[in-house]
């Protein structure tokens, strides 16, 4: 009989947002009348339509597929130079980073990259996970091996924790210990919390003098406002010799139906053999994408590409202000119901204090019950994300002010 | 610094088809007289333009995703429960195999499931896989380390060879040794071999009595003209026990481009933890695909789905049948030019024996020389592959007839 991965069997039970939807449903149930007017702010998932140009661009590519002499079979599984062409040139080079586009690959979501990427890392890595954090990197750390026992407070022994609290602004500071894996994400899923360029000068620093790689989770990197803070690692120098970046169009272009995604491994990158050698990263990457992986839809692609042109520019802009002012209706109705609130500023994520030490599932409780408004709760996301929930500004228009109309009127 | 997963570092280092282009680019330098007339048999891609019924779907979902009404982000990471109803129905109830929904995991690729499937199985697990074979089957295996070390044969110590030649018509017979793990792919690539229900049943004998898992590949079912050859695994008594199966939509519905495909994952298959304890493998399945995949485009999936409509299950069919008369077009030539074939009846893909023990290499290069047709070298394929090549029938008909007539006048 086949031995199966017990590592799987160290994950906890449910993933967060299953319960989120038990709980729901069973509230919908007791209470019929008021399931109707419940209104989601909970999973980050888009709601506006896409841009007229990725929906030009997707039409014209499917009429591509309908003549033998347009006809696209398999693409490069890296993806289609045109695209990683163009996200060189805006994404990078347009802000200063030297990035190739033979250092980028295309795929169908961060979720996946993010995942995946742990098939090119060994075992023995001590790695540095921030808490609260966005639970797959956790979990599929566990799944691959390198996160040990579980402990009875949800976390996982290996694993070394980066705490994120109001103390430091939710970015967590590079411990004194050598980590040799660490992940970022900003602007953060769940706090909302953004990294300065002094503190992603110190992880880079930190990274160089350490020889540790650097994950640095780029995802919501559009909804940056402030001209400040930088949208990639990459624009801190030292960060091409210790970093790879995740990025994905699920946010910025609404694609989370349509699966679009790439993440960013420069030449530079090294890890070493156990005996001591250094290795780079990106051949090893290049090699697990054409042998498990075979490319991106062709339509998908165009679609992306779409977002590069001037109107595709314009109107991704307007999808972000769209969430972006929802954020900002939703955050001002939190704060003016008393409560202690965070992100929501260069983030679609509003990250909130509960009152008087009352739980995270305490709060998403009352909240549901009071406000009928699903929210996510905080401890889902780690330890240090208990007495906190987290409000997505995904959203229509009329749903973030309804929704903020009640979250305001709130006795706490 | 971060380890790496050295395992990667015993890959052989070229994949075959970049081999290939290296040499066909060469001969193009040396002879851009020729380059134009080069006709491309061998990397296994469709060339026909999707099926209508396909256009249409994607038409209409673009247009969905382009109303804030109709709009979809996130679907569920198995797949639209539609899609799967539409294969649970098509694709084995009507074959008479009792499979359901919710053992059918939608992907974006039979080479990512066939990959990734590795995840849910631990390490020390003996591995049966067929030579010649699919190279993505051993290159995954090499990448979860459980390949061993490399032989100057271009095999792996750890894993357990079966031979397919002509004497076993190309399907291994179930060996006398125990197999925790088996790999099939029937009809076959690269040799286009198909198994009879009592070979088949025969495997599933075997992995009932030695408590092993089947790892059928039917990416290319579709192809099957006689009509006593399954289609799946399932319609085998006793496979909804040990075995999973991985189907396209790359090769029937011509979607290589555009990237669909499904796991059969029937919740009675048990894998067992190192303590003996049984364990079933579709929650680890199911697990791995909530934590490291978001789904298939929405998009993609009705494009899928419009296959199985009446209008879509004949163009489908009219797509199969136009490779097929390739295959017997291309597979007459190359017996009238005196070769030994196999396949090219039940498959798009035709086995050839090169002559006088010429190698497959050098075959290769004189049908390049002489005839200007990309073939598959059969060594790529593993040992049991020297000294045949690949002809693969995904083309147009000018260009197989053209091909064909090159070929039957080539001498050997």
């Amino acid at each position: 009989m086949a031995f199966i991965n017990e590592n799987f069997l160290k994950l906890k039970s449910g993933y967060l947002f299953p319960e989120i939807a038990r709980r729901v449903r069973a509230f919908c149930e007791q209470h019929p009348d008021k399931a109707p007017r419940i209104i989601r702010c909970g999973i980050g998932d888009v709601t506006e339509p896409l841009p007229r140009a990725a929906i030009s661009a997707m039409h014209r590519a499917v009429d591509e597929m309908a003549q033998r002499e347009t006809f696209k079979g398999y693409g490069p599984e890296q993806g289609y130079e045109w695209l990683r062409t163009a996200i060189a040139k805006h994404d990078f080079q347009r802000r200063g980073c030297d990035i190739t586009e033979d250092e980028i690959f295309i795929s169908d979501g961060a979720k996946c990259d993010t995942g995946n990427i742990l098939d090119i890392f060994g075992r023995g890595n001590k790695i540095g996970i921030a808490d609260p954090v966005y639970p797959v990197y956790v979990d599929t750390n566990v799944m691959a091996g390198n996160a040990g026992k579980p402990t009875e407070r949800g976390t996982y022994r290996g694993l070394i924790y980066l705490p994120c609290t109001p103390e430091n602004n939710f970015v967590p500071t590079p411990p004194p210990r050598k980590l040799d894996i660490i992940y970022l994400c900003f602007p953060n899923n769940p706090t909302g919390a953004v990294a300065t360029r002094a503190q992603l000068q110190a992880w880079v620093d930190y990274a160089l003098k350490n020889q540790s790689i650097i994950l640095f989770d780029a995802a919501y990197e559009a909804f940056i406002t402030d001209p400040d803070i930088p949208h990639s690692i990459y624009e801190i120098p030292g960060a091409k010799e210790c970093a790879i970046e995740f990025r994905s169009f699920s946010k910025n272009g609404g694609f989370t139906g349509v699966r679009c995604a790439y993440t960013v491994i420069p030449k530079t990158v090294y890890g070493r053999t156990k005996s001591g050698e250094k290795y780079p990263l990106h051949p090893l990457w290049l090699r697990r994408m054409t042998t498990k992986f075979n490319g991106v839809s062709y339509i998908t692609q165009r679609a992306a590409e779409a977002l590069y042109t001037p109107e595709g520019q314009q109107q991704m802009r307007a999808l972000i202000d769209h969430y972006l002012t929802n954020a900002k209706i939703l955050r001002e109705a939190l704060i003016k119901s008393g409560l202690e609130v965070y992100g929501g500023i260069n983030a679609p994520y509003i990250w909130v204090k509960t009152p008087d030490k009352m739980s995270s599932w305490e709060a998403f409780d009352k909240i549901l019950n009071d406000a009928l408004v699903v929210v996510t709760p905080g401890s889902g996301f780690g330890p240090h994300g208990e007495g906190y929930f987290r409000v997505s500004a995904f959203n229509s228009r009329e749903n973030a002010q309804e929704a903020a109309q009640r979250l305001a009127s709130l006795k706490w």
